[in-house]
């Protein structure tokens, strides 16, 4: 961490400032230039609060030169994380894992079929929403409970593993019992109450999305939240960031793919219907995010998207996700793995 | 409500959308162009979820001419709304409300000290964070409970309302019993659940912050969901946006003031230090605060910033503080108002 | 076009405005509301100003239904714009095109030395910028007339048409004489003068890059200015735009892709250089782009990265970029085109 | 400048790196810590590039420390720049500079009485707009120089000195002779071309719009080319940023106010009209922008706002504007200066 001091400060205050971070267990370097006046702190400086430093009235600015996140760190744990879901892995050069399933449950026929449908598509989790953030009070707000117990039926019938948003605390047990990946919204990235909550009371995986206006070094930051507090299988879900752009509902960010393996160990998944907003763009953004190395795809799919009870722009038919998990997974091939 | 529909869509298709809406009680008017055949729905389109009607392939767009929101907007509403904290009034044509304080509760003596200097300095309501939203799991997270209890008894030292920021609906019936203001932080502004909680279950005005990087509408969509609820005491409160800008921690938008009394009915504070992030740019942006018509200020105020458990660099030092509502007066004056 | 009038608005101005608009060649149909009145506008809107109709006091909002752009529009011309430069054919379904070469052009031996390089990786044009838009006046500016007249030996020795950048509008005729197809950066792409003059005065494609904080919507505006002043062959390329995020330069939006195959029908290439402003990154990018359908991309190239005179940091070398090549050629072949 | 270095790096790679700064005539401080190795340059960096030494592979991060900027920086000119136009004074302490006029000229006697009519609500400049940035190639593109020389006999008249904006290089002669201060548009803030142009080829003022999404350090480097390159009377115009907000059509930045006066010794004036984009908001903003200490406002006014031929919507009519004068006047006189 680099402190820069206005050169015309008091030496005493300098002084100061310096044995208060000797006291803290910091070597600390400096060096006087033309204008100002700099000092580096050697150590962990993970704990250190940049806005406090900033505070002191001799202190122009504040650098961070070491990333303040460390379970997540690839630097600290160089090897891939793979995580298990009921026997499907995920990360690494494990097989690119293929998520499908509406916005919200709407039934428990209703999620059977689906189920069925996408695991012929090739999927192999579902998704679906029973807690459901609404930007509108006036608008359906998730079948909860029975919505998840639903879920639990269709895992029955096809084997295949749910993933379902969890919104409060109050719903981590029955998520713990019932569900088998607990997703944390976007609203929710920087919920801090909840990513403790998780982190220390759950044992599932955790897909964490990105917020709509968040740095990539905030989303790892609220994985390290989870991590810090016990849990470290966390997945990481970019599904688009809030841009000017309004032909698309989102921006989606592909080079968080390359990123997010560079600065972490953690799996990272894309989630092109929230991006877009619109099934004609969902095939195409797939593609690239398996060509750039995405560990898996999280896809809305219903048999009526304009009967559907929330989101329906931006769902595929049954046939289409078929067609485009046929068409991904030659792309995965070239590269080096499969679906 | 507008429904551009594709002017090359199957005529049975638009009969039956026609239809459809029919049959949920709109009166609909159609209207055929060059290229594009528009669809307008007259009747409260309060429920009519957008993407559920673009999911239909023959739509090409959908455009709200009403607001979403009823409970807030001053269309419905023409008074302003005024709201009373202990004998407070904030909102219409009341004084301009100084809230002052630290970002963190520090203990009892340092937050009754420094209830009595921002009393002193003209402030009428006491801030303090006991459950703090920090970026980083290992920065300091709040006295929690403690700081509740400290809050409460500087509110019995100098008479002061307290606000303090909510992070959980599990915290709700301390908050309702000790608080005099519970505050929703720009990271839980979109979330819902909470929203509903402080909604349903507490009778304290609630002041809500803009989220990060939301629009205006959606922040009143947000009161919306308290009001909706059942508590329509909501007090809104700008804290800066995040743009492009490094220069400050945030931008603030000053427009807001205007917006938020054509549109709503409700009492629009503005929070100067977390907006600019810098004790530096304090008192102007509050000076300009109170000319554009803001109905309060919420300051962070320390008697030695470079100390303060958080956010130190954006803390005013007590004289500087009383200073600052010195000068707001004479602002506030020129408009018709006071402090 | 829609026009919201408040409900209670004067009847007589109402009418004023109908008549003007009937005046003006169009069909009005209106459209009474519970609290407003709607007036849609039948006929060619483009040249009506948005603006101009919001000053009306009796109006609240107006909202365009059919895009402002005609010449770019896929709407009136279905079939793709393949665009001719020395042979090499960009667009449809024609091979994706590989244009390579240095940030800015060093030097004659040095351009013609990359120029061989990017040949015998598999590109089909070289880039090369003569006149540097650099946000620091003490930056280098570029060769200027040395760098293009170098540009074209290294053309006569290899081949290679050449892309260069053009800033003003007295280097058109330099640039109509020795130059292949003539960029215009992201920083002008609203520069209208200079959209005005490439259109009028030049027959060489035009490579037209999205500015760092535009909607693809201006970017079309920015094209069907150069179309509507007379050149038609207008290539896009997205090149990454202005989001928080701190980890790239830039965000690359790859969503533009199929969005300008939908909405327009020119070609589209890709920039991962600029866009992610990290050498890195830039393959994965590459291969997403290939595989999102693009019709090109322009990558930058240096033989030694750390001595460039600008952008460094963003070039591959040569090695590194003919392995692109080889992967991109793969993804290509999978979805039924080549490089 | 900091640079850091992974800790990992070749030895020799670090010595060599060491060697090349200090042959550039810099002292290197070097400071080893546990993951990364930092090398701090002592010196004027001005001229350093960062993207050129972040493209060496053992540079991790590149930080720079000084501002970028020295004809525009407050550090090396301490005291306030106060521009003289044709006797009227902006900036330091003088009067707060009220520019009023129509977006664009309409014609002799049009400019003629709105000139008038603003001189007698209070203004000391007229603005107006003879060649004009327009997003769509089909609107109207300005009266040119009918338009300058319009806007000369206005000033004929009344006596006001007049600001029009300049849109190409070709343009410079015309608006020397004719114009008293020449804008250069938000669109236009990073031609760099044109920056040059005005800095080398113009003694008159410039008007310098920051853009649409850029930061205040970049919109500082703007100035910076202008006096670079010798012309060192700039004026900073903040217009609203682009932001995610629809209510108003850019987002006022108001901050810019003490940031620029503290970073730099230039004037600085605010445009609440472009901002806003809605003639309902602009009084609030401008009472607002005195009293955070703006040195001028620029203000379009129409007679008939919604018969303007451009940007009606944001236009203010005669009396209103001085009514706005009349409240600016008591802002400007509580914070001690006048209008």
């Amino acid at each position: 961490m680099i402190i820069t001091i206005k050169r015309t400060s008091d030496a005493a205050l300098i002084e100061q400032l310096i044995a208060d971070f000797k006291s803290q267990g910091f070597e600390v370097h400096d060096s006087v230039g033309t204008d100002y006046h700099l000092i580096g702190l050697i150590g962990d400086t993970v704990h250190v609060d940049e806005l406090k430093v900033k505070a002191n009235p001799i202190v122009e600015n504040v650098t961070r030169i070491a990333a303040p996140y460390k379970k997540a760190n690839r630097l600290f744990h160089p090897e891939d994380t793979v995580i298990d879901v009921n026997g499907i892995k995920i990360g690494g050069n494990e097989k690119v894992v293929v998520i499908g399933g509406p916005c919200s449950v709407e039934g428990l026929d209703h999620i059977c079929d689906l189920a069925e449908k996408v695991k012929a598509a090739g999927a192999v989790m579902l998704r679906g929403g029973a807690y459901k953030p609404r930007t509108s009070p006036y608008a359906f707000q998730g079948l909860e409970t029975e919505g998840i117990l639903d879920m639990v039926e269709a895992r029955n019938r096809t084997g295949l593993p749910v993933v379902s948003e969890l919104m409060d605390s109050d719903q981590i047990d029955e998520f713990e019992k019932y569900v088998d990946v607990i997703q944390i919204g976007a609203r929710n990235m920087q919920n801090f109450t909840l990513l403790k909550a998780v982190g220390k009371r759950t044992t599932k995986p955790i897909l964490l999305k990105r917020g709509l206006a968040n740095t990539i070094e905030e989303w790892i930051m609220s994985a390290e939240y989870i991590m810090a507090n016990g849990n470290e299988k966390v997945i990481l879900c970019e599904r688009g960031i809030r841009t000017f752009e309004k032909y698309t509902r989102n921006t989606l960010d592909l080079s968080v793919i390359p990123i997010i393996k560079e600065k972490t160990h953690l799996p990272i998944i894309i989630d092109p219907s929230h991006a877009t907003g619109n099934w004609k763009y969902i095939e195409k953004m797939s593609l690239a995010a398996v060509a750039a190395g995405a560990d898996g795809l999280i896809i809305e799919v219903h048999n009526q998207p304009e009967c559907a009870w929330s989101d329906g722009a931006q769902c595929l038919k049954p046939e289409k996700f078929a067609q485009l998990i046929e068409k991904a997974r030659k792309i995965a091939q070239v590269i080096g793995r499969d679906i």
